[in-house]
């Protein structure tokens, strides 16, 4: 049952609009779904917070996150013990100690969701130079959080509607996705994407990979990624489909880039795979900038999380807007319900 | 006055689902604009689509498009003469004769255009085997038009809201166009955009240009064109514009990709040039597939377009959605008002 369940939110850094969007959600029946949520922050940030937004809830510290009561008028918070003094953290930018707020509430909310002790975690914006000036050696939010839960990868699915997008290469240049998109690599992230599907609750997924080139390189005219590579992978894939030895729909495509996010949006498709970062970033940020939402794939835990940054030009204002923060948050009350699934698949 | 304008609409080919859908827009009011419409076809082909759509108009045959009238119950037909039984062309496959008829009504529209005996051109669909088939040699539709009316270039500029989007690469693979990102390219093709950004009606434009690579290269981290051409190609243009050697507003950019379509859609420009097919094909569809729009930049007429095919698979099954037609439409009729700019910018 739903109500029972516990998600965990992360403020983010201190510095950013992460204690501002985070307190707005938890705070505005509308944005949050009736669960029980605890905040993982600083008390006196969260205070700062409050004022900043024009809410004044009762403050609920606990100890343990399964004490959190299910009211809006209550924020349960987990203290994290770093900022004694608002004051200290400068708002807009890079700073270690609001990194050590940062870098403590994603541990405190990992180790609690490894215990089982809450459902999910949600994660507000850092900055990584402000983990960075930590010490921290970690590139990124996820990177932190997959070496915390020991994960053997973790990749990024974007949420947006009902649609699950997947990316076969992200953080290169596009001149180097380009030469990435090779028959193995294509085969092993269909692969991938299929499992996660099933994983995140669709039984029997209707997964498309997308084209590389315009109009799907037109028969070779335009490009011979599609013949040469992309679709002997999705022949092979779909071979082991056949043979029942893979649970899904056939894999369709390469389907032209321009049509298949609307294809799927439409809902034909349940799944997506993305060859390079923009294209599955274009189609859904376009689509959909404020609800689209980051899940990490591979962890023995549950993760959502919001795709802007701390947008430190604006923290402090409290002008941030909640949206997307709000749609993480949805997103993982959507999702607990394959929390059993997820660690069965991802977990050691 | 908008009531006095007349638009030409080409019912493409035959054997696709161009004169169900040119038929359809023209006789429903809520999807055509108040304006004189002409319908530039075979009357055999005519009265099939309109059995087939469920419409029963008055056909006016008109030598001069300058007798239509503006009735949604009344459609107006220029007689292209090519195809006396409909009952000729089989629907769902390119044909020579449904080729010829697809030119002609090509030539003659255009013709009426360059004459200004019509305002503009709405093509529907054709099929670039079928018009190969007759002999032509032309790869497409714009190359076609382009040569009839001897423009010195033909760019595709999609519609959709408020924003227009230009390319600066288009029918080459993503590898080509990664290859064809350089400074002299990009430099050329914003200015262009800004000129047609004028000629459209736009007299003070705002224009950005979206960045190659994933979060615009993040400092030369995932790829270097954004620092070694794009950066500099922008910074040449805004150095003109700053000297008053171009109106416009600064160009914007290299920004990211998957913000810069969703910051022109909510109005903080009116144009963005797109660095490759893909990039501005996915925004634009992604966002909006009935309601993005084709239109010519570099033709001495104004001429719209539909940017899907003929649709085969379902030619004369009625079951087409005219939106994209429409949108088209209606696209010609918000532009006439720039007849005389497009005339003066690239007539001979």
């Amino acid at each position: 049952m739903n109500d029972t369940r516990i998600l965990a939110v992360t403020a983010g850094d201190p510095a950013g609009i992460g204690p501002e969007i985070a307190l707005r959600c938890v705070t505005d029946p509308g944005l949050c779904p009736p669960m029980r949520t605890v905040l993982y922050a600083d008390p006196s940030i969260l205070r700062r917070a409050a004022d900043i937004v024009g809410v004044a809830p009762s403050w609920h510290v606990v100890e343990d996150p399964r004490e959190a009561v299910d009211d809006p008028g209550v924020v349960n918070v987990v203290d994290i013990g770093v900022v004694a003094r608002a004051g200290d953290i400068q708002f807009g930018r890079a700073q270690a100690l609001a990194g050590r707020a940062a870098v403590a509430a994603i541990e405190q909310a990992t180790a609690h969701a490894l215990d089982a002790r809450v459902d999910a975690v949600v994660t507000a914006p850092i900055s990584k130079e402000a983990i960075w000036a930590t010490g921290s050696p970690f590139l990124g939010h996820t990177e932190m959080i997959a070496a915390l839960t020991k994960a053997p990868f973790a990749d990024t699915m974007f949420v947006v509607d009902e649609l699950c997008v997947f990316f076969a290469t992200r953080h290169m240049s596009l001149a180097q996705a380009v030469a990435a998109i090779r028959r193995d690599l294509i085969d092993a992230q269909t692969r991938r994407a299929l499992t996660a599907l099933r994983v995140f609750g669709v039984d029997m997924p209707r997964l498309a990979v997308a084209a590389l080139n315009p109009h799907g390189g037109e028969g070779g005219h335009f490009g011979r990624e599609e013949i040469d590579h992309i679709i002997p992978a999705i022949q092979a894939v779909n071979a082991d489909i056949a043979a029942g030895r893979i649970v899904a729909n056939p894999v369709a495509g390469p389907v032209p880039a321009d049509s298949v996010f609307h294809f799927g949006l439409e809902g034909r498709f349940d799944g997506i795979v993305s060859l390079y970062h923009d294209q599955g970033h274009i189609a859904t940020k376009t689509y959909d900038f404020d609800n689209t939402v980051s899940v990490t794939v591979g962890l023995p835990i549950l993760r959502t999380s919001v795709d802007h940054g701390t947008a430190f030009d604006i923290a402090g204002t409290g002008i941030a807007s909640p949206a997307t923060m709000a749609a993480a948050i949805r997103a993982a009350a959507r999702f607990v319900a394959y929390n059993d699934r997820i660690t069965a698949q991802y977990g050691g």
